[in-house]
């Protein structure tokens, strides 16, 4: 693998031999897929390319206050080829979504992202696995390119740095993030806007079903265990899927608890279990047990079955975690 | 005034020149005081001077991971009387609570505060009121004495930065805060860790009474303000004071909301009433013409009488701040 130094002079000479851009964010963004493939829109409207950027998804309401935000076409009413393509925080190509009629043959792809399970699928791959971002990389790349940064740029490679970063409160909060936040905000960035607008508001929706959420949350396992549930009747069509989200962390962050649990009843014996753990059980390894996936604090699966039958074999999972007795030691 | 520079100076030689300090932090303290008077001794143990560090009453729970926090002893059980007392974030001699009986007489002080309504009551007066937090002055101050920071030092000023700019996220998040932030994630503070333990964990009694103000909750006016009330039967002894911080953000931050409000009745017909704003209306006011205080976006008020009155008149209050009109305008 070629160094990371290396890897941006390439990506430089891949933007500035070419033109004529699409960009990739992946399917179901999130706050730095959106934010990296417009600070790179940003960036290549300075060096004067044209572009077009596109996700499978609807992008999210909460990021549409981004710069250029608004130029994001879904992939299936962009009727045109594209010979050069940028994907941005994709660690595979199936995360681009039904791409393939907007892709002229012959195309090369650059890979832009930080996620370690990267495939390297790119012609040209710029890939940073201990970045907290690709917003980051995206910064390192706008420093290659020599691009002025302005208040526009700034706000998206911020929000970017400040979703994946959980607000600057995930682990991979790193010296190196915090440097470029500072010298972004130098650029008339509003962090109390961009806090404000992707972390903080919510919606009425989601007061209805954290209500219902909190009135059957139940704490086990000597208090090392905490979890809760909606059912398909605690949730109405007017309850959009992410309005649901974060109620597992309720459940995570009380006092004392280690693992916590959201089981969402999508269907009928149809439930989304969402799991969080605080330091030492595995959450990662017993999802894959169950044919999910995530990592060791965060991960989630599906399951095909009555609540009860999960909420059982869950209990006994978590209990066989490797770091299970150790935990019963501490507390 | 002095400007900042000359104020560092005189800081700095108060502290050389004397021994024997007794550190102050404020009643009712929050993270920026228990953190920069916690900083403030790392820095003069690293400098061999001796201290005695107090506070009027019961340092929070979630403090106390904080290096030398098992230091701090309440004022009641000091017995000794000092003639070099050090105040950190507080912008008036009342705000020592009852210091008297330690004050030796003569004693000097040396105030430290970013406060704006700092009223310089000190024998030295370090003051900069465009600092986030005090643990910022603190942090110019080691600067200044050139010592050298360690991880225990980095973690008091991290987490007064931290708490003060509720997590990163108000609107005094400087370029400075966040490249000392960076600065300090060098030493080796932990930003995860910080954040799950300042701001994160829940307790079970947080739950409780959130479930049932979410119940109570009400959106009205159109959607602009959205209030919820905990009536003294659902407060039970086992509930602590602070866990009921935090109920008054799901009214302010609902989409659409400017006002929210939190009516908490601590003794009949008593209500302790936090007010929040988003971005136009000015609670501080209204607070104030209640005989509370606060500032524009975040202020509280006691209010004796019933509920539904209290309710009555600040929706009236509410509907005649200078900005209200506007607002409607614009949503």
């Amino acid at each position: 693998m070629t160094d990371y130094k290396e890897q941006l002079a390439n990506a430089a000479s891949f933007i500035q031999q070419n033109d004529h851009f699409l960009i990739v964010s992946h399917i179901n963004p999130d706050g730095d897929t959106i934010s990296s493939s417009l600070a790179l829109a940003h960036l290549l409207k300075a060096l004067g390319k044209s572009f077009q950027i596109v996700n499978q998804d609807q992008i999210p309401k909460k990021f549409l206050f981004l710069p250029l935000a608004d130029q994001i076409q879904r992939i299936q009413n962009v009727k045109e080829k594209f010979s050069v393509i940028i994907s941005v925080d994709l660690a595979d190509r199936l995360r681009m979504g039904d791409i393939d009629p907007l892709v002229a043959e012959g195309a090369k792809i650059l890979n832009i992202d930080h996620h370690p399970t990267n495939d390297h699928f790119g012609d040209v791959n710029l890939l940073l696995p201990t970045a907290a971002a690709t917003a980051e990389i995206v910064y390192d790349l706008t420093d290659q390119l020599e691009v002025p940064i302005d208040k526009n740029l700034a706000t998206c490679i911020y929000t970017g740095l400040f979703t994946d970063t959980g607000g600057f409160r995930y682990s991979n909060t790193s010296p190196k993030v915090m440097r470029i936040a500072a010298e972004l905000l130098e650029y008339g960035v509003s962090p109390s806007e961009i806090a404000e607008i992707t972390l903080e508001t919510i919606t009425k929706g989601h007061i209805d079903v954290l209500k219902i959420a909190l009135s059957k949350l139940e704490i086990i396992e000597d208090g090392k265990i905490a979890w809760t549930f909606l059912e398909k009747k605690d949730l109405p069509d007017t309850i959009l899927s992410d309005e649901t989200e974060g109620i597992v962390n309720y459940c995570r962050n009380i006092e004392g608890v280690e693992v916590g649990v959201f089981f969402k009843e999508t269907e009928d014996h149809v439930i989304k279990v969402s799991l969080r753990s605080k330091k030492i059980v595995d959450v990662g390894a017993i999802a894959k047990s169950f044919g999910g996936g995530g990592h060791a604090r965060a991960a989630g699966f599906t399951f095909h079955g009555p609540l009860e039958e999960v909420k059982a074999l869950l209990r006994y999972k978590i209990k066989r975690d490797e770091g299970w007795s150790r935990l019963g030691n501490e507390t």
